[in-house]
């Protein structure tokens, strides 16, 4: 396998066309990652999330990373990293017209649900989740991509060994 | 959808079964996140990388999360956070047994490959990766899980709209 340097463009159009990417926050040295749903539009990556861990950390230091990837198969991949600051969305007048970009971008997603129609479970009580919009202003995105080299022999361990759960999955389906 | 919190029992189950996480460290409060490859034994986690970023600032920082996720459809998956210390594995004596610990767990991993085999392409100039092995000391495990609930209205999106790329690839195959 051959890793090279992806272009700006090559990671652009990824983040474009991505829906699913997990976001890094950071507080007193420790970082936490959960995965995000969320759209990019020039500059920017649009999400929502539950008032909770991520939200608060965010508040307090707003430098924030994504990682975003395409998986074909274990020798064929691309990833995008981008780093950046966080900017809530509150609503308010003042933030109308960016509140409004989130949800326009967001609902078009194909694993967007209304925020009012999840619900979480806590101590045993079903509640609605309530949505914190915001968006990361893109500070700097780089990409890397592995392929597969010219020699057969170094791509055989990832297809002879069986997999497990969605990586098998994801192998399956980008072979056929 | 309901989000549940997982058990500590299906949280490690997860962690055993999976082969590919994010990894996140932090540098003076900027977070940085990386795809891993790694192996899960009882609480550690085993991996390695190149000689780059990461493991610069792991070494300055030692404390990392890293998240692992099984996507079924968008309204049915599993994600769990581990918070820990990462620990690095050098090539000599005293870390002989832990350093052939970690080798011979990910050996079996259908998406290992031998570090020496991988290849970067850096200025234009092809070069072997250089692997730093090391592992992370679990401090604490969460997991979450999404699942459709009872109104199929709620479920109609995901299923109606076009997706794109690999989480597409991943609906369709799980909807088999």
């Amino acid at each position: 396998m051959l890793i090279h340097d992806m272009s700006a463009q090559d990671c652009t159009a990824l983040l474009a066309r991505a829906r699913l990417g997990r976001l890094a926050c950071a507080c007193e040295g420790q970082p936490y990652i959960t995965p995000i749903s969320f759209a990019h539009d020039a500059g920017f990556l649009y999400s929502f999330s539950t008032l909770g861990k991520k939200i608060q950390w965010m508040r307090t230091n707003p430098l924030v990373c994504v990682e975003v990837e395409e998986l074909a198969t274990s020798q064929d991949w691309s990833t995008v990293i981008v780093t950046g600051k966080y900017e809530e969305l509150p609503d308010t007048p003042e933030y109308e017209i960016r509140r409004r970009r989130a949800y326009d971008l967001l609902r078009r997603r194909p694993a967007w649900w209304e925020p009012g129609y999840v619900k979480t479970v806590v101590d045993g009580k079903i509640r609605p989740i309530e949505a914190t919009y915001f968006r990361i202003v893109i500070d700097h995105v780089s990409g890397r991509r592995g392929l597969p080299d010219a020699a057969p022999g170094r791509m055989s361990s990832a297809s002879r060994e069986p997999g497990a759960g969605w990586l098998r999955r994801i192998f399956a389906d980008a072979s056929r």
